[in-house]
């Protein structure tokens, strides 16, 4: 399973993750085990998220492949219950690959912080064309530099210290429900980034779709880290 | 998979975990994903051991369900990159299972901490014999307090207070191979308390079984973790 | 400071800790640092507290000496977040400490899982002296028998298997104030065990003490997990 | 304390950690604390760190005030137990600081993953002060655009996605001395990064510093992680 974000993607890479395994780990507490689940099932998962029992949601597994600008990859791995593996700039040319925000994600910005309102920028005089076009100009000039500090024999690891934070990269990322809904309680909301939003809705899309009475429970109380 | 120990178990209840992921999680570094392992796969999993690369070894997964008594468990439990939910003596009724050391298990001690030699006790004179029927006489003694006492109305939660630490307990266990390692090198190893060693020659031998090149790794650059 | 509980106790042992160092984790953000506080500081640790940026509340260190009953320790210790180390049985012989529940800790308990309600015992015909000379009796018997096998040359380890998990134990635990108040939100709270409940009381004491603002900031926004 | 690197920084910030939090967490596995070090306290230092005994070592705590370009701080910002928080592009607008390498770290790169030589680059044509230009070039550029799209109502978050990620940054970090030598062990060897190589080698002093003992020990079993 592959979401097109942009020039990125959310990839499910791998898994091992039922509702289930949120049943059992939750039963071992009283001795039993089951293999498939019924109605009171789902009123046990409701009462696991509703009382922050979230133990029971850590027994399982999902692994991504992620491709996504820089800035975006920074934010992503401040959450630290998890694993990262990404692509090295050390070791590998970078490509020249960068985010380029589409007219709609071009935003002004008020208020302070904590409060920050963000508006679609006026494009009446053609204003957003103009600084998609200043943007594209590092870019390129960045990337150009880039080639040819390389061509003089810099090494990579210093030569990649002209290319902008607008550049892609991948991962790996390999978490657990429990993880995982923090992050999309935290970074699938309102007052995240545009950019990492779309992600974390990726994400949250693909977990409801293998745990959907976890996902359906998480929603039904807030949406909040159990 | 299922491997009884005494009276308890380990049984591996779920996995998503091959070499192959350990290969991709590095190669991620340079852009690049296969789809099947080769020569050079095994390499750069012994360089990436013997260098002390451990992220790439975080992504796959392992949920196990184990049978121990609780002094184990507690051992276990200090290990804390996994996840636990254990069988809880709040909400349910402990059967009568007890650990009892078979004869070459019984050993006396000498030395000092850090330094401590095991030997078989002398069983001669019946002594081993004796031992075991008074640690029996405790465990019945305790257990029949602890029926009285709930039969009195006492609450699970303090009638427990007179199990012995040689009661047995459940709980499962996730965890990734990076930690999985880490506790095989600390606890089936030659200081580790003989019964905790049964259960982690265990956890690696099923371990063995489903990443064998990262576990020839392990054994090839000295079991320490990486 | 040190509050005894029963025959164990919570000591603070050493701390870095102040409001000032949530304010300034967060101000980094903004490139600011202060040497005092002022009624804006109070207003930014609110914010933080009730729009769960959580990792401002990290950069502060309390290290507690704790004694309390096994039984205890076994749930303090799956809270994971946090440095543990313990007296051990296996290089020590284990003091004759034994939690006994005064009269009115001896509960019955009635409901199902999520929804016990306890009760103080009925003391009228005297149960309650009668329950507690039973406990006494296991401890009693406990005790002797792991003193006659310690005698008998049994090494430590395997002595102790006898010990009931209302033995008294010791550990140092390491922690910061953001990993504090969730184990706080969970065990100082209705729904915890009684005996845990009253470690987790003087564990919020100390911290309202030594970072008054950020506990009066829990306070307001419901004590959840930030 | 405050060690300048380049145009960064590393300060420690506050601390609470001394070699005798180490002796006295290790000494409550036997029930004794002590209010002084002796000869027989190195001695448990060492046989601590030589037999991988890492939980003592937790039980202490830093906190750094670190500046340093986006690069080293993302490299930093993987060894995840430890707590960040960081200058925030989004909420402040980023200074006109960039990382220039002075002559003799410019290098060039032979060799292949894990087996790279580094060596100066020939400078006899002036090569270096050329690829200097070239660097300044572009950070002069992109962080002239980027007030130009600030000025332009472009929001910071936006904005920020042309700046270099050679551009500095600042964050705390706090840590426990174990987690502080893993990152030592890892970061200030011969492997890593220049860059990071010359921050985590003031890292290391001022630990030394401050726990001499435990530095001594940790140098003397070759510095590996505990």
């Amino acid at each position: 399973m592959k979401i097109d974000i942009h020039k990125g993607f959310v990839r499910l890479d791998g898994y091992e993750a039922t509702d289930l395994s949120v049943v059992n780990a939750a039963r071992v507490s009283f001795g039993q085990k089951k293999d498939f689940m019924d109605e009171s099932d789902v009123g046990l998962i409701k009462f696991l998220m509703k009382n922050r029992h979230g133990t029971p949601f850590e027994h399982n597994f999902f692994r991504f492949h992620i491709k996504t600008p820089i800035f975006v990859a920074r934010e992503w791995m401040r959450h630290r219950i998890g694993s990262f593996n990404e692509f090295s700039m050390r070791y590998s040319v970078s490509e020249s690959e960068f985010y380029m925000p589409e007219i709609d994600h071009f935003r002004t910005q008020t208020g302070k912080p904590g409060s920050y309102t963000f508006e679609p920028m006026d494009d009446s005089t053609g204003q957003v064309g103009f600084s998609q076009r200043q943007v594209q100009e590092v870019y390129d000039f960045a990337h150009q530099t880039y080639k040819q500090l390389l061509a003089q024999g810099v090494a990579k690891e210093i030569a990649r210290i002209v290319l902008p934070v607008g550049t892609y990269t991948e991962f790996y990322w390999s978490i657990n429900a429990r993880s995982l809904m923090n992050f999309v309680s935290l970074r699938n909301a309102p007052e995240a980034m545009l950019e990492i939003r779309e992600f974390a809705s990726a994400i949250e899309y693909l977990f409801s779709q293998i745990m959907p009475v976890t996902h359906q429970s998480f929603l039904e109380f807030g949406r909040v880290a159990v």
